[in-house]
């Protein structure tokens, strides 16, 4: 017994910005009978989480894919993994069985073949739809949560600005942000982004980066009284903005630097004098680093969530095949909130 | 009666190296009777501290002058005040007399008049000379204590970075270091510094930075399993390469830079990926944020320097007329160790 497993590799490294012809669609026969003695689990891929970082391990070198296991680098024509939900169809590994939803790091396929060792566990639903925990319950919610409340350590009433303030963590971070008594500006790529995070999400502010030619001047318009804390999804020149208006002992949360992933050229920055006197602290983290905070993150999360005042945004695309489109669209903008691929019903 | 005091002012603002004909000897008669009712305190000036920093407070404009009382812009033709200490000749003040030693903010000249409200207070020896005050014992060695150990939180072992190693902060920094069972290699911009900093201040090592062309290499050859501390007093490329070069959870503390003070086009823009993956963490501090740790500073220093286990570097130039050499002398690498210019025999 055997299924056709359609997965997607890459045909090279990419160093730029990642194109459709950079991927490739392959297949093969994945037996759903294991050897004997096999640990292997066998899953259907459910959702997939589409995260920028994901770029940095096609890059043809990174010094810094040896110091982080999500990082491992990702080589042309071999499997990809990533952060996702599945159903256990054949399991040779006494904690899972037939049917248990797991969350871990599965392929960017229809199917994986998660070796012992592997990065997985079972999923407790908790009421929630199966996306929320590629998203907001998953780790780009750890990410906003620990990068808020353990990196940037907030007090209430402090000035907070976040970019990309429309994505998978920023429009996280804003939201936890204000629910715990912060002022929030946002900013993001389009009008109607602004809209969302105004109108929707309570957002204090936001503004659409791309109308404004001098970012020093536009965040001193919108923080007349300086930053306290800014959560830097971007880096580049809207960090140096970030920290030229910020207050004695602000800090900066760094989680990714989507603008200088493709762009390797491109870098802040910032002005060291003004770290200095302001006694500032840039600090990047990965929320890998804060899984003793997990068990908060969830129980506020969900606390919030049946309260009804958090919003869920999910950009969800559908089928293995859109998994390409689905990265390159987040270095264009494309997406509203988390990026997933649902790749089969349950 | 009345002194005639000589003191040192700027000419007109200083936007890049300064230079002798930047700054002026003027001359006041100061008098010694305190009007009824005065709470004036009027010093001799013994020891003056000469610090990098004073250069920024000397820019047309700062956007960080207004971030603290020791970043307080000078104006060209006004009296320059200075960390320093002094004897008491005249006190309207009851928490002084005449005779007494103090330590705080005197002026660029040979006699300080401290208005109520001056940062001053009485000095104690404790069998150190009035020199030490001024350096190991004063603002340069509490920035080295409160850096080191507050701010780049040590652990035994690991490995530390310290630019700029034979200035007043550096050397410190590398001698608590070591004493504190680190791996300790400096640089340092001649020869001599460098043999001083490994044959009498104990450093594991040292090198010459303006004999390397590739200094992220450098410091791959002088790290070869990374840099854990980086204690950064100069900014620009030298810390580019060393968070290049540092390990995971690697910490930069930043207490000035140097090299960035005399060109504001000269900045360091350290790879934002590598602090992400790396989970690096850059600060920026005064040592004025860490007074609670005085105490301790104080009481291990003088400990230290009681069984012969630190030594003091002092560089001291003679008389009021020394001062804008001394200054200028920083930014040209003049000074070994800390810097001043004793103003009066006690």
């Amino acid at each position: 017994m055997a299924v056709s497993n359609s997965y997607v590799v890459i045909k090279a490294h990419i160093d730029g910005s990642p194109k459709e012809s950079d991927f490739e669609l392959k297949s093969e026969s994945i037996s759903l009978l294991l050897d004997s003695g096999s640990n292997d689990v066998i899953l259907k891929n459910l959702y997939l989480s589409i995260d920028p970082y994901q770029l940095n391990r096609m890059k043809s070198q990174s010094s810094s894919q040896i110091y982080s296991t999500l990082a491992a680098a990702i080589n042309p024509g071999e499997a990809i993994n990533g952060y996702g939900v599945g159903e256990v169809l054949v399991s040779g590994n006494p904690e899972f069985q037939k049917g248990d939803l797991v969350v871990g790091l599965i392929t960017w396929g229809e199917y994986s073949v998660i070796k012992p060792g592997g990065m997985l566990r079972k999923l407790e639903l908790m009421g929630f739809p199966l996306s929320n925990h590629v998203g907001i319950l998953g780790f780009s919610g750890l990410t906003a949560y620990a990068g808020f409340f353990e990196v940037c350590k907030p007090k209430k009433g402090e000035k907070v600005f976040v970019s990309a303030a429309s994505g998978s963590v920023g429009n996280l971070v804003g939201q936890y942000a204000k629910l715990f008594g912060c002022y929030v500006v946002g900013c993001a790529g389009s009008k109607e982004k602004v809209e969302l995070l105004k109108e929707k999400l309570g957002f204090d502010d936001a503004f659409n980066y791309k109308e404004q030619t001098d970012l020093k001047a536009t965040l001193k318009r919108y923080f007349p009284d300086g930053i306290d804390i800014y959560f830097d999804n971007v880096g580049a020149e809207m960090q140096e903005a970030a920290i030229a208006n910020m207050n004695l002992f602000g800090r900066v949360a760094i989680c990714g630097v989507i603008s200088e992933y493709t762009d390797s050229g491109r870098k802040a920055a910032p002005d060291m004098i003004d770290i200095v006197y302001r006694r500032i602290k840039i600090q990047g983290f990965l929320a890998a680093d804060f899984l003793n905070v997990y068990a908060d993150f969830i129980s506020t999360t969900c606390d919030h969530l049946r309260a009804g005042k958090m919003h869920i945004l999910e950009d969800i695309s559908t089928g293995v095949e859109s998994i390409p489109s689905s990265l390159i669209g987040l270095f264009r903008g494309h997406n509203v909130g988390k990026k997933m691929v649902q790749l089969s019903d349950t």
